[in-house]
């Protein structure tokens, strides 16, 4: 089984070595892990803008399209939510119908998270009420999640957030997708 | 053709009138617009949280399961990128493979947004640049609705943003929709 690993995992300093700790973890559970990392920088730069982002693009689609299941990370990236490109992947595997597992390493609901943003970030709705039915995220999300046979998005244990990239979480993730989808651990 | 009409409009203290106005602009176009209102509030609250979002979930997939295209709000919404729940709806009809067509009313680029916001929220990777390659928001969402046959973000044409509820954008997506399609203008 391959899994796209859907995050914003790309955009750390030391993507590389985070991508080839997930994928050992991945390797232990019985599941082959596809990264989308962005290996080539220096022909990205030589392309230009307008052809770099479309190869991306282009790049992570056909890694999807070649994974059995999505393991996504739904840690809270620059705003209240989860990443937007990991948010449109996510959808992406729900129209499609494959298996989606997730995870945040966020322990606070989302409502808590939207009224900090609201306190300092201009809201184009101002005087709403800022619901979030007790999720961790918009119903979307969690909704994906489930209707892609992951349960829910798996949480930290504790009501204390765990560090950006931390794998503690993720590796409880991969133990479930794997659980549901009857694969066997490494031996 | 009936185009779901994705995007947090549905959060609008006056959500189903802006339904009604976006409504009589695709009908115009020749379009059938399937917008996604909560309009059953009372019984949504009586059934509690739990069951409520998921039928909110449920309701919202039965109708874009019915929709020939999606015509998506991609106004930055409470953050610097696009509402997450119209994210993942996107991305279901980037897997769908089904016609995406998709506006903004912000004029800015992401990366003037994603600046500002982190001069006022805490970033989990303090450091790191902020690119954009010149995109309107994350390349995720330019690529699908370019790989949906929308071509790009339909954006103001000036250079400032229009009001978060005008319609003046939405009209010109979905006059490039139904161009994209063939369909034929009402008499």
């Amino acid at each position: 089984m391959r899994a796209y690993l859907a995050g914003p995992d790309v955009f750390l300093p030391d993507a590389p070595a985070q991508a080839a700790r997930k994928s050992a973890i991945c390797a232990r559970h019985g599941i082959e892990a596809l990264p989308p990392l962005n290996e080539d920088v220096a022909s990205l730069a030589a392309m230009g803008e307008a052809q770099a982002w479309r190869s991306i693009f282009a790049k992570d689609l056909a890694m999807m399209e070649r994974a059995d299941l999505v393991l996504a990370n739904l840690t809270p990236f620059r705003g209240a939510s989860a990443d937007a490109g990991t948010l449109v992947e996510l959808g992406w595997f729900l129209g499609r119908g494959r298996p989606i597992f997730a995870y945040s390493n966020s322990a606070a609901p989302f409502a808590a998270r939207s009224a900090a943003l609201l306190a300092a970030w201009p809201d184009p709705l101002p005087g709403l009420a800022v619901g979030g039915f007790g999720l961790p995220d918009n119903l979307m999300i969690p909704g994906a999640v489930e209707a892609g046979g992951g349960g829910g998005i798996v949480l930290p244990e504790g009501d204390a957030d765990e560090p950006f990239d931390s794998l503690r979480v993720f590796e409880r993730c991969v133990a479930l997708a794997a659980r549901q989808l009857g694969l066997a651990a490494a031996p």
